[in-house]
């Protein structure tokens, strides 16, 4: 493998800087869940769910899971074979967060034959908030995760000592970062660091000159403690997507206009104002007696679900691959169909593909949080209209346990149907 | 990855071949060795001496060392960064044996700017003999090397459910395979398949048209039950070395004996007589009380080792790298100086470089068997001359048992110096 570059030798000072996630990928890495503790059934419904989500996305690019030794002939035999599967261990399957956060410089010969260089961020990680509210208490796999992807793939390795997850942090590749108070702010994470400090990193590191700070994240995602990522991204530069409700007793309905009266003020690193669409939120979801009582017992989770209490679940947390949009459904009909047709509206030019996502919500995240896009080494070899294979992969993951079978079918065909009428669209 | 290759069709049928070790790698993969049980001092000594080959081999070649999830850290810690460490379990760490056996075809242009593809061949393996006479009981993993790593390359894979280990075949890569009567036609392999039917499989995924098949191993290479690599092997087209001694009363001599006789009468594909030279053993190695007394007691191995058995020593045990043959020293001054001055003559472009390998026969094997090179895919892009950082990594390898460190570092420095004088070298 090429050599590290050292830590006193920044991304931004040698020129890196962490593309937007709708630039050309050449994969996508994901993990296979396992843990009988964090994924209830024995981990079989979110396995289902991971199968699907990677399918889809290796309709648009190609698809790495990472699964562990006792897990590799399962989630090879599991998986489509066009995918991918690298052993590697680790303590969740969260690759936004534990995996490393790419960076990119032109050739020196700047020349669009000659690609870029490839990089990556090795961000140091507590479980989400070690001993003041991490998730689990060993997390001694996740912390090698980043390092081993970047050494399968020979690319060049920016370890950083500061406590930071991928799912916190959003870029629009032209030096704006989008980000929470509440997640890297929190006395959990880094709290020798004042916030000055932190945005310093960000942009030594990430290269950007503009850090927006959102108060909040979302309501109920105490998991991570406001990820950036399950309420707000960028869609393009100059244009962000935000979790919404309409419901002014729903006690995300502040948080959302709080985020929304600030990005509407703010100005992006290129001095521009920002197009703000509200991405309505589905009715709440709750845990049920069966997602509770399904999970092992465990002395190393330090997280309790009760059941009836609410999943933070958002469409925000969705992943832009190359040419399509994979978003979560939760089988809400109204507000899947609307979200649906939101990010059809916003993504122009990208196929959306929306896949049942409620067996990965219950462990606190979404499919942005299980995925991390690799930028392309070539970009202008990125043809993305013929990687789409869209007849070969049906969408065909487990029922969605709020409705029967047929009811989700219906809507499934319905989401994937062209010419939905607009009365079927919330307000937003 | 790329979809793997049907076992209906063959590697000859699609054009694919095995290529000679000599032709251009894009690198070299190495396993790290940790079993207690296996080797002995908990496996301390393994490791310094399996870093020394890899770094020497890296010298001329990148390197790639798989690791299990428990050793991951030990082995990052202990090697150069150049080298790429790879999370993968394995029962032990011989990758001649384990990994996949790598072919090579044309791309369809014909025009060397393409380059060529790459696949890997993954036979079956059964811990070289499984219930009659196999290592350890348990070679689960080791059973999935080969498709881990080629689908961390992402090369297409040939299944085969024939048992065979890469160190029990050497071809010339014009069409000759050398092989072993003992070995390949042990009903502990495949007992239901006769030669004939060993030998089409051979031809079918090698894409040979010849094998040569000697009758016996090395003496006392009872743990693979003779691999050709231990006693013969091609040095280019034509060229063969032999492992030889002069001493009639050693067991060894009437194989040697045997093996020359038919070789000097053999005609490879091409029709070509063969040139044999004469590769002198070591004097006998044999287990020292420390050696034997340092494995960790086990209920999976079933060899036993005893002290003053002799060990399966021999310098055609060697890897051909790009520019450079590393080879396996014992501090055995006379016959270590005889085997590097007769290697320097078989390969006249090669930099011939011995490391200290006691510490790796002492499981069985030697050099050979613990790397498997990877054939590269843009031949013409592999300049060797560059590749060779010879003042970055001295040789500073565990001394070796049988001698003083100052009778060892005397001997190395002769070694490696230019005009040693005939009066050192064994009449061979």
């Amino acid at each position: 493998m090429e050599p590290e570059v050292q830590n006193t030798a920044t991304p931004a000072a040698l020129g890196f800087r962490m593309p937007a996630e709708w630039e050309p990928h050449d994969g996508c890495w994901m993990g296979w869940p396992e843990r009988p503790d964090l994924w209830y059934g024995n981990a079989k419904h979110a396995q289902a769910a991971f199968v699907e989500v990677a399918t889809t996305i290796g309709r648009f690019e190609p698809v790495t899971i990472i699964a562990s030794a006792a897990q590799w002939p399962t989630a090879r035999a599991m998986l489509p074979r066009e995918i991918r599967v690298v052993e590697t261990s680790f303590n969740d399957a969260w690759l936004r967060d534990i995996g490393p956060t790419f960076v990119v410089r032109d050739a020196p010969s700047g020349k669009s034959e000659d690609g870029r260089e490839v990089a990556g961020i090795d961000w140091a990680f507590n479980s989400w908030g070690g001993e003041l509210g991490g998730l689990y208490a060993d997390w001694t796999q996740d912390a090698l995760v980043a390092r081993k992807i970047l050494e399968v793939e020979k690319l060049p390795r920016f370890p950083h000592p500061m406590i930071l997850e991928g799912g916190s942090i959003h870029v629009d590749g032209e030096g704006t970062c989008l980000t929470t108070e509440e997640c890297l702010l929190n006395p959990n994470r880094n709290p020798h660091m004042p916030k000055a400090a932190i945005q310093a990193q960000l942009q030594a590191y990430l290269n950007v000159q503009k850090v927006i700070w959102l108060k909040h994240g979302l309501f109920g995602d105490t998991d991570t403690d406001g990820h950036i990522d399950n309420m707000a991204c960028f869609a393009r530069p100059g244009v962000v997507l935000l979790a919404w409700t309409d419901d002014e007793t729903d006690p995300q309905y502040e948080r959302s206009v709080e985020a929304y009266e600030q990005l509407i003020r703010e100005k992006d690193a290129k001095g521009r104002a920002l197009e703000v669409h509200k991405l309505h939120l589905p009715t709440p979801l709750t845990y049920t007696q069966e997602e509770v009582d399904g999970l092992a017992p465990s002395s190393d989770v330090r997280v309790k679900t009760d059941v009836g209490g609410r999943m933070a679940g958002s469409y925000v947390n969705f992943y832009i691959a190359n040419g399509g949009i994979v978003a979560p459904g939760f089988g809400d009909i109204r507000h899947d169909v609307g979200a649906k047709q939101k990010l059809e509206e916003v993504f122009p030019e990208h196929k959306v593909v929306m896949v049942p996502a409620r067996n990965i919500l219950v462990n606190g995240g979404n499919i942005h949080c299980i995925t991390q896009q690799q930028p392309a080494r070539f970009p202008a070899l990125i043809q993305v209209a013929e990687t789409v294979r869209e007849d070969t992969v049906p969408l065909d993951g487990p029922p969605l346990p709020d409705f029967t079978s047929e009811e989700v079918e219906a809507a499934r065909e319905r989401l994937n149907a062209k010419g939905i009428g607009p009365e079927e669209v919330p307000a937003v």
